[in-house]
């Protein structure tokens, strides 16, 4: 049993918006709308404005986020791939510390019926759970993405909407992300155009509600026993739909100008190319299309943020605030037409680099409150932090995480922090009759000044982000930059070297103790003796 | 159930020897004994005298072979590092084709106890074994390494010396591996100075008598039933005692000359002087040790050709010749006193070359028997190759093998073969004050004429074999081969980078095929549509 004490706190509240960009809260700078609740957040915590998610698409980034380790490590690579049952996840490393660990909303995790089955277990059997819900214990799963008209009645969200009045195979997308156009005609939310109508539910029958709902009843319910429930809201991922008022409180003549120049049109590199090319990408580069969008996208950002203030009352009405871990963050962001670009997949700052706020509620900590660090700091890192925050990171979870706890920052102390790394994987993404399907991947190594990217289609790319922060210039080719290309590119090299499966045990930690011979002799191994004479000098045993 | 056809073979028997140098058979060119057995076998199947082990010891080059995976994907880096229940192997996949897969002897395979807990499965369950045991079904299991003098008389070979009046705690220890000197004492076979005495057991009660017996009580027993007998003897492995006559087959005088030169000894490589310092590696230098211990080795192998004689004939008996695949090999060689080094580990042809038979029965090999391929192969296409033999390497197993089954060389079609890899790990070997222990490990990468050394600690290096094939001079510093070093490099870094987890489901081959976007599209989830007549014209559905 956990109790908080200056060294540990009990509970761990883990919230991630899913494609939530960075310069959407008013407290990470945004300027168009203002995001209250987050914002008090904030002032409680620290704001980590160099926060980089490992992989750039929802599932390869949360696999990261929940395993602790980089996409490389865990292979979950893109949507859909399941996360191996060899992989340990934050859930199990609390579990063993006595936290619960209680998921509500998304996780997108793909659960690996292939390896459950290998080992005779039933996926669906209760004890193969974990391993199915990626190590949570699934209070509400819901990964937001229901589309079609086939009957999904029973999952929970359907059920809810049907108690409220809005019945049907699938209200999901009927209701809660359909809307009625001007002549009262029904539109899907996955179209573009259905952004400017308010969603058919009303906000407290929203997918957002209704998740910060259940959070509140789940943490209502808990009382004193230790928790880390992770609430991952779906939104304002796509589809862009939100209910009344939200979907009309942004002005679209207050939307910042897109970041995006001709100069970057005029570039030539094929992936780049490619993903200009996709639908999506033609959609929001069309600024009636943007402007459309994008306040409602702004809209449920601010939903999100007054259903947040509830929970947060709650919470300080159960005496929570000062023994709760509070962490919001996202899993990528959208690039809304910045650099001629739709949604998500490649590797600019508007997609790879998230909010991320941290609230330690430990004293020690109270020396960084509403303070920004800028050091590069990664999603993996949160597994660690969470670990050492609710107990202690041992031998046996440590060989499991490649993050470092971000405590030292917490609490106001210096920690080495010289890159972060983002993969990227787009093989729906053709690139042409010479193309190899297998090397459309590419990984960007982040340091304080520059982000290289070692793209496995076309020339490697490179941005001197002192120069060019909205990086729309691409040095990959600057003779002046070649030295500097050289170094970034023997780094990432170093960082792949560094990457391996060896999970199961730290016996190279053990090897690497001078008493291994020592240890080996001693169990009668004796290797290169001569003789008794040699074996004995030696404190090696060779009795018979 | 299979039938032999001219498409695939029924049985496959897979023979390793451990510790075993491609020198030590005639078949190989070697010229102190003469292993006929082996040879009869090689002149009915094809030589492989550039096959490369993956890992330079034991348990990381065994992972290997049985996973089919690189040891950089199997994560199993070194001895008694657990294989995770994340990974498969052989077993697994001639299961999934009706094969039972059989183990006799040595696997070194750490069991992932750990994993298994985390399951909820008892490692030492019934249902584990699969898991605990490599995916075999251990008919047999003997690592050969029992030293100690505590009770393991209920160890299977320990019971059959005893039956044979032999008893004991541990009769492997002190009867199998221990001689008599010429003063009646008894003398561990694990101190160099036994070598010379037989071993106190008579050859038929020898270890590699014993698997060889029980090799031929399975292949009878199993009867028509398709079977993979993985008959995997710990020898000529250390401690190099054999039973009378073979200790005193090789006279000393005929030993070839150690493959070493002072200019190594001057080559101030930190890794390879480490190396060099090691007790073992002192005592192999030392000409008398070599003489004495060499000697026994070759007897090792002597008496594991004259059992194999036995194997081989019963199959004849049995007529499972001509519809079994036989394959022999080992799992890394010896240095024996070469380049100044003893045992294994580091990445010398001594230790990563290592003698390959393929026998394949089908007619279609019939035009490459007797013969030798130097193309490059790896430890790692043997799982193809026997998936391959006896069914076929669906996707699902496809997606786990990075090796190329050896299929089209025995039957004499072209295959691309440009490179081996091999990964040593050293966390063992201490290198000094300012050494990073993490940093104990190096990567080879052999091209036809080049050997390319990438070791974490201390400068890489490069051997060109055209013009050095005994590797005598370290050619990492010859200005002359900088570009040389560049390509092999990069080439490396493109390998590193090609390593991956993603073995739960090959998502990518899907997502690769252009017809991702219209299955999400029809499932309802529409990307980039403004409205429903550009979702119409696409073919997506937008219906509520």
């Amino acid at each position: 049993m956990n109790e908080t004490t200056s060294d540990s706190v009990r509970n761990v509240l883990f919230i991630m918006c899913d494609q939530l960009r960075l310069d959407a809260l008013s407290c990470f700078g945004g300027t168009v709308i203002e995001t209250p609740n987050i914002d008090r957040l904030a002032a409680r915590g620290v704001r980590f404005d160099q926060a980089h998610v490992q992989g750039s698409v929802c599932g390869s980034s949360r696999m990261s986020f929940y395993t602790g380790r980089y996409v490389q490590s865990h292979g979950a690579r893109y949507n859909r791939i399941p996360l191996s049952i060899g992989q340990r996840t934050l859930g199990d490393h609390l579990r063993s510390q006595g936290v619960r660990t209680m998921l509500i909303g998304k996780t997108h995790m793909a659960p690996d019926r292939d390896g459950l089955a290998t080992l005779g277990l039933d996926p669906d059997a209760p004890e193969a759970m974990y391993l199915a819900e990626c190590g949570f214990e699934p209070t509400l799963r819901d990964d937001g993405l229901m589309p079609g008209v086939a009957d999904r009645s029973e999952l929970p969200y359907n059920r809810f909407l049907a108690e409220h009045g809005f019945g049907g195979p699938n209200a999901w997308h009927t209701a809660a992300n359909s809307v009625l156009d001007e002549d009262g005609r029904r539109v899907s939310g996955w179209l573009l155009r259905a952004s400017k109508y308010p969603a058919i539910v009303p906000d407290e029958l929203s997918e957002t509600a209704f998740m910060t709902d259940q959070a509140i009843d789940t943490i209502r319910a808990a009382g004193d026993d230790p928790w880390c429930i992770h609430l991952s809201f779906i939104k304002p991922h796509w589809p862009y739909v939100v209910s009344e008022p939200f979907h009309d409180l942004v002005d679209p003549l207050d939307l910042p100008a897109p970041n995006r120049s001709d100069t970057e049109l005029e570039h030539d590199h094929p992936v780049l190319q490619a993903f200009r090319d996709l639908r999506v990408s033609r959609a929001f580069s069309d600024d009636d299309i943007r402007r459309t969008v994008y306040p409602a996208y702004l809209g449920l950002v601010l939903q999100i943020d007054r259903h947040l203030g509830r929970l947060f009352a709650e919470l300080d009405r159960l005496g929570r605030t000062d023994d709760t871990m509070i962490v919001l963050t996202s899993d990528h962001g959208d690039y809304m037409g910045d650099h001629w670009l739709g949604e998500k997949d490649w590797l600019h700052d508007e997609v790879v680099r998230v909010p991320m706020i941290v609230v330690d509620p430990r004293p020690a900590a109270d020396v960084t409150r509403g303070t920004v660090s800028s050091e590069l700091v990664e999603a993996i890192d949160l597994v660690p932090t969470f670990v050492d925050a609710t107990g202690e990171i041992t031998p046996e979870i440590d060989r499991w995480l490649e993050g470092q706890p971000l405590t030292p920052l917490l609490h106001g102390q210096p920690q080495e922090r010289e890159m972060a790394i983002c993969q990227s994987e787009f093989a729906y993404v053709e690139l042409g009759p010479t193309d190899d399907p297998r090397r459309r991947r590419a990984t960007m190594l982040r340091t304080d000044r520059f982000k290289y990217i070692l793209s496995e289609t076309g020339p490697d790319l490179l941005y001197d982000l002192d120069d060019d922060p909205s990086e729309q210039r691409d040095r990959g080719d600057d003779p002046g930059l070649a030295d500097k290309r050289s170094e970034l590119k023997e780094r990432l090299f170093e960082w792949f070297r560094d990457r391996s499966n060896e999970t199961t045990l730290d016996l190279q930690r053990q090897l690497r103790s001078s008493e291994h011979g020592l240890t080996a002799s001693a169990q009668g191994v004796l290797i290169g003796y001569w003789d008794e004479a040699a074996a004995t000098a030696d404190g090696a045993d060779h009795h018979l």
